[in-house]
Formats: structure tokens, sequence, C-alpha cells
């Protein structure tokens, strides 16, 4: 069923806002009599709607009865990233909200290009939460990864371990694959988080610092990956690994 | 070991093209007296280089023997992409060369928005094959995957099945999760095909299609991915999947 997200969710007779109205008519063609699932990502609620009328961007649905929004991240996967140059951040945030990370910790690492500190900071992680919570919205999750940041490396990995069982630094220059203590990882249900360094590089020093907060150097494989690269590829291997145990 | 691509590789002394040296002196950070291997994406060669002087952009360098270059793929991953509007597919490309996709289809479906055809079609493709192999330059991978196409979506279909042992396609609407299957086809080492549609989605009839190629439609579980999410979180996948028992 297509999930969309409507701020304010009430019961009754409403329009459509006009970029929702857009996605589902026009992008996904739903027509006059179809139905989808609206959720309201601040209340966590959701109902069935029926599509009254259509014109142009403009659409007039129904909502049913409200209801506790369902789909939401299965388990907890935290992300250390560290902060790097460009868009990154951004495509990561929206690729880690759809692949279900359910907090995201921007770092600073001595080979971080991009220097944010105080309201540049602060305007960064909005813009941040703004991406996490429009993903959310697109992907028909009802609850946005939390984002937080900037801290330090040493700082956001201390947060992330306190919440988490198993731990990795994806590191391009580790022996160790992943694949083995991963799989375990998921098979007892860990709580799981990832720490991913910058296009620079971590140093040796960083690296040491992941180790001793707990987070097992490891290698995706034997191709050097970009950073946002690796933060697709191991939530999706989450996914896959988790997908048929959790769902069956 | 840090990997470059150099064209035209050959014993002795030389200056690194001026991007390479960029890459590695000023990304890398690599110094005087470091040393990285080289590698020739055309002969399939590579040779342990040192660096014997850096001046801004310019790096003269000793070449050492060569030998037939190690770091490719390592099994069959085929991917039939539905062309997608904007960069999406050049960013797929990307995605799967620095994760190990071995070729690359590229399919019209008819809910495909991009319409390329004949000279057009034909200067897309170059395009991503230059992105493919910029892609395995940058990741160190010798061999960049096939990429082909424009095709229908049948015949995309058909030449996956051709050389796929166990095939998938992924489609929102779909109920089975694709974790268990796969974790068997990886384990029982099958040469992989996914299939993905646009992001205005399959047809019921294009699925049924792919159906009947041999593709099971699967789900990556609730959340609606994009496109090209979907790529990257199932090359990650499978990369996680083998990891630990191919490189063991």
């Amino acid at each position: 069923m297509i999930r969309a997200p409507i701020a304010a969710l009430a019961p009754g007779v409403r329009a459509l806002p006009s970029d929702v109205s857009h996605h589902l008519c026009r992008v996904l063609r739903l027509r006059i009599g179809d139905r989808f699932v609206a959720f309201d990502p601040e209340a966590r609620v959701e109902a069935d709607v029926t599509i009254d009328d259509v014109s142009g961007d403009a659409a007039r649905v129904t909502v049913g009865a409200l209801r506790p929004a369902r789909v939401v991240a299965e388990a907890p996967v935290v992300f250390v990233y560290a902060l790097a140059k460009g868009d990154k951040v951004d495509a990561v945030v929206r690729d880690a909200t759809e692949l279900g990370a359910t907090r995201i910790i921007v770092a600073r690492t001595s080979r971080s290009v991009v220097k944010a500190e105080g309201d540049r900071a602060a305007g960064k992680i909005d813009r941040w939460r703004r991406i996490a919570e429009q993903a959310a919205r697109q992907c028909g999750r009802a609850d946005p990864p939390a984002i937080e940041g900037i801290l330090g490396w040493g700082a956001a990995l201390e947060a992330a371990a306190r919440e988490s069982d198993a731990r990795w630094c994806l590191w391009e220059s580790a022996t160790a694959p992943i694949g083995p203590a991963l799989r375990d990882a998921v098979a007892r249900a860990a709580p799981l988080a990832f720490a991913i360094g910058p296009e620079g590089g971590l140093t040796q020093a960083e690296v040491e610092e992941a180790r001793v907060a707990g987070f097992a150097p490891a290698s995706l494989g034997r191709f050097v990956l970009r950073t946002e690269t690796v933060a697709a590829a191991i939530l999706g291997a989450v996914l896959v690994l988790r997908s048929g145990d959790a769902t069956s």
C-alpha cells in the first residue's frame, strides 16, 4: 500500500498538500477512488485515505479513522558519520533514513574538510533534520532518525556506543572483513553502530580511538568505496540480513 | 594498499597524470617515499610504485615490475536497471561499479520517463561507460562492469537471465522478503541478477514478464526506496554476504 505524509492528520474531507498530491497523482498515478495510507510523522498516527477528486496538483480526499502508525525502523542502527565536504552528508542522511538508520551522529575528524561551528553547525543540523523528515515521508517511514552533532570524533563514538552492542569502524585499510561478525550480530538482534570516516580518511589515531570505544576496524571489501556508498551498502546489508527473520 | 589507475603502465621513472597525482598527493596525502599500487585498466596489469618527487599537482614516480592485476569483481552480478530521469542512472552506474556489479543492462519500461533512442541512446551508453571506467579507477577495480542497452524490458531480462542462476525483480509491492533466498544463493555462489524498475514503478505486466524470465518479485522491506538506493543497498548486501567467505 502506498504511504504518504500529511501533517495534522484528522478524519474527514480535506485537500491534500500540493507536494503530496503531485507525488501521488502525477508520479505514482493514483486516480479518483484509489486508496493510500496517510501518516502524520509528528503525531505518529495513520489512516486509510480515499481520493475523491483530482485536478492538476490539487486533490481532495476522505481520511478515515486514525490509528497508531506502524511502519517504523525495526531495530536500532546508529551511524557515526564524519563531516564530509559538499552535499555528501545530505545524501547519507537521505539514504540512511530510507534504509532504516535510527540515529545519525555527525562528527568532526582531523581530516574533515568542512569546518562548521556555532550557528553554522546548528544550521546544518536543522537542514539534515529536514532532509531526514522529507526522506522518511517519501519512503513511508513514521520515525525519521534522530540527527545529532556536530560532535568531536571521540564524543560521537561514545554517544553511539552507549546504545549499541555491536560496533564497527569501516576503514579502507582494515583487513578484517565485516561479513561474519555482522551476520552474527544481526542473528542475535544486537543494536548496531557503524562509524565512517571522511573522504580524506581517518588517521591511525582516530581508528585507534574507535577501537578503544568498541568499534572494530572492518572492511567492506578490496575496493575503495566513497563514504556515501559505504553508508548505503552497509545499511542495505543489515536490511537484507534482517529480512525474512524479522518479518516472518 | 592504495590503488590508482595509470594508462599505458610501464616500468621505470615517469610523471603521474595530474588527476592521479592530485588524488594521491592532495586528497590521500601521500608523500615522497610513499608507495602505492598502480594498475592499467586496459591492459589489466599492475605494479608497485614509489613516489620520488611531489610539487603541487605534479608528481614523479618509479614504477616497478608489471604483474597481472588482481583486484576484480568476485563473481557475476548482473543488473537490469530501468531508464530513470535525470542523473539517476549515472549514480547507479557509479555505485554499482564500486560495489562489484559485473554487468549493467539499461532497459526501457512503459513508465520510463526519459526517451532515448538512436544517437541519443548511444551517447548515453558512452557516457555511462566513461562513468563506470572512472568509478573503477577511483575504487581500484581493474574490471569496470560491462554497460549495455538501451534494450526493451523483455530483451534486457532475457540477456541477464542467460548468465545468472538466481534472479530477483525488486518491486515495492512484492510481499516476499529477499533475505532468505539471497542468502541461500550467495552461499551456493550462484551468479546473481537483479532487475529494478523506474521511479514511476513497473506495471503489473512488466513484473509478470520478469517473473516468467525467472526474476522472483521481492521486497527490500516496508519502506519505499528510491531506485538508486535499492541498487546500492542490494549490492552492499551481496558484498557483505560474500565477505569473509570468499576472502577467507
